[in-house]
């Protein structure tokens, strides 16, 4: 049950192609695989866990986005099995997977990125991957063939358009998007809802898209980046000033969303700009690169609090604002310890106005010298907290009016400086409890 | 339903009085204050929440250790009610219920230690405090009169044998027995059994008895203490001595435990040495000393394993090993985010023998350029993990057995060192989600 999950419309990307099958790795036979086609010239951007223990994946990724100089030409993606945990066979497996679709498309093995999402700590079945693979490629040519027709089995494969031109064909073809949609649902695992999103804006008198696809729902406080995301422009832009983009662009959106503090093995974002659309987009252009900036943090925000939004079990969609810090860091430390605490989080989803809750978190952040009766806290907007005690004219009907709500904004101000940071999270349920309690069996 | 919760058995201390009674700030009409009388000449160490919203009760009790140095006379306890998130108001009352405990008594204010556990961000009801004040002030004296027998409606008191010389009544009179019973009942909360303790050892020919109570059972992860505890002996021991035992006790006993992460406004922990038995002991005399620690070292250790033992919604005590870590501090950072990890508790909670989870938690550490693939893992007995794979020989039937059982060991050796740490934790269940969603409703 998502939490008001209304993602703005999705429209296909020049120079991408896609397919999605299911393999067989997952066994209720849902699609488990999604393969993404780049055009000839793709720049590719990543960013990834910083777990101790990332995944095989992680580490091939880091690797020939190296050797490759970010020119990418396909991401291979499984979900149903994480290949974390799996050492050297793991390592081996994914390598070989990589060269199994390299070959089969005939471009460099260095040139593919491998992704995966799901149990962690079993191996791959590697001939259920290897056929997998042989059969994603075959699309991936018909795709190329008969420009974005190519259906099999039901499986849905599409290319966005390959033409500049059509800047106004706003939805795309349908098959086109229904490729994109499929996508996006392939990639998920415990999400109960595809997250997929566009935004389009004009860069030279010409229509630039963006268009990003991720999935969650738990193991969510990402380091770096979250579970899975993808983003994909028509736009041509160096690989210098895409990691740029990525970094700046992650760090307000993937990097300001927890569900219950824990850092997944294989969370991975990347950027790709294929450059198959009309605009060439350099961080040397002082009015372009602001209103590309603005539009792919709209994407990667979207995304990010889509999967807040989508989190195990979550009935309540949090915002937590933390202002007059004395630097960011402190900020975000105070609002992490509010959206991690499981006392906050079940006094959530009891819509507990419980105000000494969210005290407790403030004061066990480890601020250093926080003077506790300067902080003053806010339910919604009604003043809860100040002066080291109850807010004179502060009721607990009018806490619980806020509390009602399915979105509740926490306002907490430490009032020794200007810095602020936002971090989203998603309440304590007890269908958290089952959903992660079942999730193996 | 607390997870194999076997004290052992309590016994009185000299120097000690007790009463218990309904107040009546909980509204259910239970046991909410108690009152524990000391003998002239006890010194007592405390040590207490780090947090920046620490409650009003804390800051006094700070106060008053240092101006009394140590020379405590009464401790004065109240739950139901936290008295944090009060601020001046607050601050004031607990002073004048202080003032008022030590007037009836007749002994110096700040030789008064106040306590409040229960719900944070509310002032206490003044008069119904004041009125339980005198109550038991006159309980006191009563039992000061007729050695032990005092009761009053229901009421328990009693003191400990003020001789020192019956060292082999080993259940102390059942009166006694009662008063320490009734308020080890008296300071829960949330919690579903009292946790009462001893231990008894021969110091210089006589026996030294060792009697400490706690109360969990969520918010808990002690920062310095757990949410409260008091441990009396009946030894003389000098003011320095104490602090240095309770120490040493504590880093090994209630700053080794996690329920949810999230730690008190309120914790506070106290060692009172009532001096009323036939021992001096000091840290000085290197075959005394020892001994006295190691059944301060059983007593803390029990209380607060016991705390976990009946955490909110506990299904399994799981204890977490972490070994061959460069320095303790990365072995208590690597026990902490498994023992506190949503994920892995979810996962303990469905007897799910998920060592990914284990890994995740690992990773996700922050230990500085720790490898991965030096790192084992064990369930029980059984190694399931090492040399970044699944271990030769580990199937999933083995790892279930052991997360059937209802206590549970996880080792982790990191193989970097010779440091160890220990940290006791307990399940996330749906229990604990009901409990902490429905707690002030």
């Amino acid at each position: 049950m998502a939490v008001n999950l209304n993602l703005a419309p999705a429209y296909p990307v020049s120079g991408v192609k896609l397919v999605t099958l299911a393999a067989g790795i997952k066994a209720n036979g849902t699609p488990d695989m999604v393969v993404a086609g780049l055009a000839e010239g793709s720049t590719c951007a990543g960013v990834f866990t910083k777990s101790a223990f990332c995944a095989a994946p992680v580490t091939i990724c880091r690797a020939h986005l190296v050797s490759s100089e970010g020119r990418i030409r396909a991401l291979l993606t499984n979900s149903g099995n994480a290949n974390a945990g799996t050492g050297e066979p793991g390592l081996t497996m994914a390598q070989g997977h990589c060269d199994a679709l390299a070959d089969a498309l005939s471009i460099p093995a260095d040139s593919v990125l491998p992704f995966s999402t799901g149990v962690i700590g079993q191996l791959l079945p590697n001939e259920v991957m290897q056929s997998g693979i042989a059969r994603a490629a075959g699309l991936l040519s018909e795709v190329r063939a008969d420009s974005g027709k190519g259906t099999l089995n039901g499986e849905v494969s599409a290319t966005g358009s390959s033409s500049g031109s059509n800047a106004d064909d706003a939805t795309g073809s349908s098959a086109s998007l229904d490729a994109w949609q499929s996508a996006a649902l392939g990639i998920m695992t415990t999400d109960t809802q595809p997250k997929l999103t566009s935004q389009r804006v004009e860069v030279a008198g010409k229509l630039v898209t963006i268009t990003g696809m991720a999935k969650g729902a738990g193991m969510i406080q990402p380091d770096m980046a979250t579970m899975l995301s993808y983003i994909f422009t028509d736009a041509a832009i160096v690989q210098e000033d895409l990691e740029r983009a990525l970094r700046e662009a992650v760090d307000v959106s993937f990097n300001a969303i927890t569900v219950d503090s824990d850092t997944s093995t294989n969370d991975a974002c990347v950027l790709v700009a294929t450059g198959a659309g009309p605009v060439s987009i350099s961080s040397a252009n002082e009015s372009d690169w602001p209103v590309f900036m603005q539009a792919l943090v709209r994407v990667c925000s979207d995304l990010a609090q889509a999967i807040i939004r989508d989190a195990e079990g979550a009935t309540k969609f949090i915002s937590v604002h933390v202002t007059g810090g004395a630097e960011t860091a402190e900020c975000k430390q105070v609002a992490y310890a509010i959206a991690n605490s499981p006392l906050v989080k079940t006094a959530m989803f009891a819509s507990d106005a419980n105000v000494g809750r969210l005290l407790m978190a403030i004061g066990k952040a480890g601020v250093t010298d926080l003077d506790a009766s300067k902080v003053s806290v806010s339910l919604g907007d009604v003043l809860a907290f100040e002066a080291a005690g109850i807010a004179g004219g502060y009721t607990e009907e009018k806490g619980a009016a806020v509390m009602a709500r399915d979105e509740i904004d926490v306002f907490v101000d430490l009032a020794r400086g200007n810095a602020t940071a936002t971090v989203y999270t998603s309440d304590l349920s007890h269908d958290y409890v089952s959903i992660n309690a079942d999730y193996r069996s």
